[in-house]
């Protein structure tokens, strides 16, 4: 299994991206894109996204984008991110791009932009996050 | 309505807190506690809470906090977390607690740790977020 | 006094950046730029520049890049900022460009990249900073 | 030389710590203070700390906190940080509070507070910093 097949079976695994309807719209070695139709059950008390699934989207955009340019094998972990909310969560879908600024052996160094998509298509910039992922060996189950 | 009321039912709202189970535990002037049990629809790809699950109940444990120290009517928006992930998690349930470290007319900072409950209904600290959040005017919708 | 030349002014009444010797070295509206030369004085134990020195550059860079937007006679307060450092702070000066990502009436989104410039005059990209800024009123002294 | 002695150590050989006029106030096995008496060169432009130097002493409180609790000869390195300022930086003295809430053999997740004291000596929390710190290898300088 190539490695960028080793990032799509890791996301095909993950039960809540699943849960939120996420696609894997781009991939390659360290850029990551994930797209997320707004539904009902994906929205905070105005109706609109939840921060919390634009964060899910980023962090793993930051993520696969960390691990798409680890050895094969090798998992990665979210350290710590941060997330900034720049407008309010008002779209047809979300769009969440990541991509590594800085990889590294131990510490790859990551920041994603999440974009709503409206009815025409336009794409307006919503939130911004900064991650650190952490490589590790891989684990048995 | 009392402003504890209004908060609550800003909780029940949210489509994505039903979507994740999370119960409202406690919830006082200035703290909020959110307990959410483990589904297979909330897991990354080795099975464990997805960060972004944690990040969610967090993220509202901060924003209920400050929300419920806010006048009646007021509205409260996440304008920036930063989450720090120590320990996987693995755990039968997350709780998070939320409380405001600095309340303002405008901005509120807040703090939340999240932990990991075990079969025994042990806790382990496994997440912690610090959050800026604001005040907005009530929104008409 | 232009807007400008307000930023210009507060600047210049920066105690701390004439100890750091920094300089002013680019301002437009919504971006500002600030050099500081290697010094001794400024260094952390392995005689690089210290996190704390290049932290200062980059939180001013964007808090000028933000008051540069604001109106006539508003003040800017740093409310957080998260700093990544990607590569160790050796160079004979440290650039700070800060730019504002979203502008608001009172929240503004900055982010700051911090290079390093060796000998020759080449940059090397050490440290990344995300900052929420706040406008306020006036101050009276 | 004990692990505590190489922190006061890596302390003392700070130029930029002399530059502030920090003070190794308090140090144990995970937890350091630092202090710094205000003076005109810490300034920003309203004659208050700069929020530089608040950031310089919970890094370094952070660093060293992580520093003591890791084996003899590693280093430390600050990956990142964020600071969050509740209040303006007014007093005679800051006071910077670092502690490892969860040490760890490759990173250490710290935080710190920094405290402004007045002249009758009261203490005010202006500002919280969490912060991921790195165990290196030793440098040979």
């Amino acid at each position: 299994m190539s490695r960028l097949d080793e990032v799509r079976a890791a996301f095909a695994a993950q039960g809540f991206m699943r849960n939120l309807g996420g696609e894997l719209a781009a991939l390659e070695p360290g850029r990551c894109e994930i797209a997320c139709r707004f539904r009902e059950d994906l929205t905070q008390h105005h109706g609109l996204f939840h921060a919390g699934v634009l964060t899910t989207l980023a962090d793993n955009a930051c993520g696969f984008a960390a691990m798409s340019l680890l050895p094969e094998g090798a998992e990665v972990l979210s350290v710590e991110f941060k997330m900034s909310f720049l407008r309010p969560g008002a779209g047809v879908a979300a769009i969440a791009r990541g991509e590594v600024i800085k990889p590294g052996r131990t510490l790859s160094f990551c920041r994603a932009e999440v974009f709503m998509r409206d009815t025409a298509g336009a794409e307006t910039l919503a939130a911004a996050m900064t991650a650190t992922m952490m490589a590790a060996a891989p684990e048995r189950r």
